[in-house]
């Protein structure tokens, strides 16, 4: 792909730090935005994630090489109906969405042919808001979830792939529905489990919240109406996870009637153990970056 | 209470942090530990915590004005039972242990008149481990419960919450009851969770892990003996709060039906904002401190 125009559609935190990002990395690209707020676009600007704006989508996409849909999820099936026919022959489409089934299925309904559209997950965020927070490093190291289908030609898949790899992320491929199982565990899951734990508190525990706490709600913080999109629109692996978390919390159940809590201990060692591998993994991919 | 002789009572890294942060506030205190290896007593010497060590505890005790008991939970009674017949007329111990109503039960049981038990908790540490790891700043800004009975003497309460205060701590006093009750719910539940919520992973899943599930599971990174200890000293309270936990996320299940999500973009909210409103009560502590 020769990427001479990008347009970004949605120029908050992701879409903001995408424009940042790129063109720290192919200074020539010209980078059009769109938000529904001329606010926002001045404020993109301003802050040289875009070189222009445009509060209509379909005139953002024109002539746009790569489209990047940065909105909430729950604006994709709009945006896709706004922008199809706007785009250019060969133009390629990718999103940053945090569930992939419901997207690439709308995608292949709504968008004409000869423009392709690959689903792109880069892990990597903040649980702030806003162009006024982007940053052209947010991408650095972190992951991307590509998840193409039998139907993506691979120039268009190759194309996607190399953009992130630009911005200086990891890649790993797999299908759509593989992605939101797995996702539904170690993401979704985590962050409706940490909501949960809040919730669960009366104000007098609250009090004595330390840093363990905080930490372990972290990903709580995040907005509640984005959350909301994503935990539906993947309902059905979410559920399956908490049906998997509840067993875990049985199975501790059960361990605390042992007195002697040799079983206990393993579990809890175990757990340690497999996270510390992880981490130590997670340093190791950064440092061979 | 004069305090010319403190004795420490395991020296890792609560205990050592002790010694360091003693030693800064108080140089004249002559500061005396107590491990079970050698080794542990020459590295918490070079470290600073301690001027001299011993293998023994009821050599260590001899001529203490303050006793602080940090050996693991599980190893509290047979403590206590060694130093018992060694503790001078007058001599006030306390404890660092993460729970309460046992070490306070077990000291009225085992300790002889004439010296007076003090309950603490404070609220510090690290998922590390070991005198090497020791910080004399451990306990700045960090909270302690006191858990006094209607036997503790006020003179020998204040002493301990003196001390604390001396090392940077805020007090907050409740019963031992209470402190187990809102521990349960505030530490010991969202520990067991973040065990609970790695445990149910697959390996795929966890290839997949992002910086949010590290956060969300760094507390499941301790050692799983010393927790266990934990978990099984105050089975009754965590059970309690694992149930709440599991309405919670039964409430979570039922929000999922509506595919408007009104309710649950509200039960999302609600916890970011329960969250936001401690961080920023917690920032303004420290601030004000």
């Amino acid at each position: 792909m020769r990427l001479d125009r990008l347009t970004i559609l949605g120029v908050g935190l992701l879409g903001g730090s995408i424009g940042l990002a790129c063109r720290a990395a192919a200074s020539d690209v010209e980078i059009i935005g769109y938000a529904h707020r001329p606010q926002t676009l001045d404020l993109a600007r301003e802050a040289g994630a875009i070189d222009w704006g445009y509060a209509d989508p379909g005139a953002a996409v024109q002539g746009a090489d790569l489209v990047i849909l940065c909105t909430p999820v729950s604006l994709f099936q709009n945006m896709l109906r706004q922008i199809a026919p706007a785009l250019k022959a060969g133009a390629i489409i990718t999103d940053v969405g945090s569930t992939k089934r419901s997207i690439v299925r709308l995608a292949g309904e709504i968008l004409p042919p000869g423009v392709h559209f690959v689903g792109s997950h880069p892990m990597a965020g903040s649980e702030k808001r806003g162009v006024e927070f982007a940053r052209a490093d947010l991408f650095q190291h972190a992951q991307c979830l590509v998840t193409p289908t039998a139907q993506t030609p691979a120039p268009a898949l190759e194309s996607v792939e190399a953009f992130w790899r630009m911005l200086g992320m990891r890649i790993a491929r797999m299908t759509p529905e593989d992605h939101d199982r797995l996702l539904g565990a170690i993401s979704h899951l985590p962050h409706a489990a940490a909501a949960a734990l809040v919730a669960m508190q009366d104000d007098a525990a609250l009090e004595l919240a330390g840093k363990g706490f905080l930490d372990t709600t972290r990903i709580a913080g995040g907005d509640g109406a984005l959350w909301r999109d994503i935990l539906l629109d993947n309902r059905d692996n979410l559920r399956a996870a908490l049906s998997a978390l509840r067993a875990q919390l049985d199975t501790l159940d059960q361990l605390l009637e042992d007195p002697a809590g040799a079983a206990l201990a393993q579990w809890l060692d175990r757990a340690a153990l497999r996270r510390e591998a992880l981490l130590r993994k997670k340093l190791l991919e950064i440092s061979t970056d």
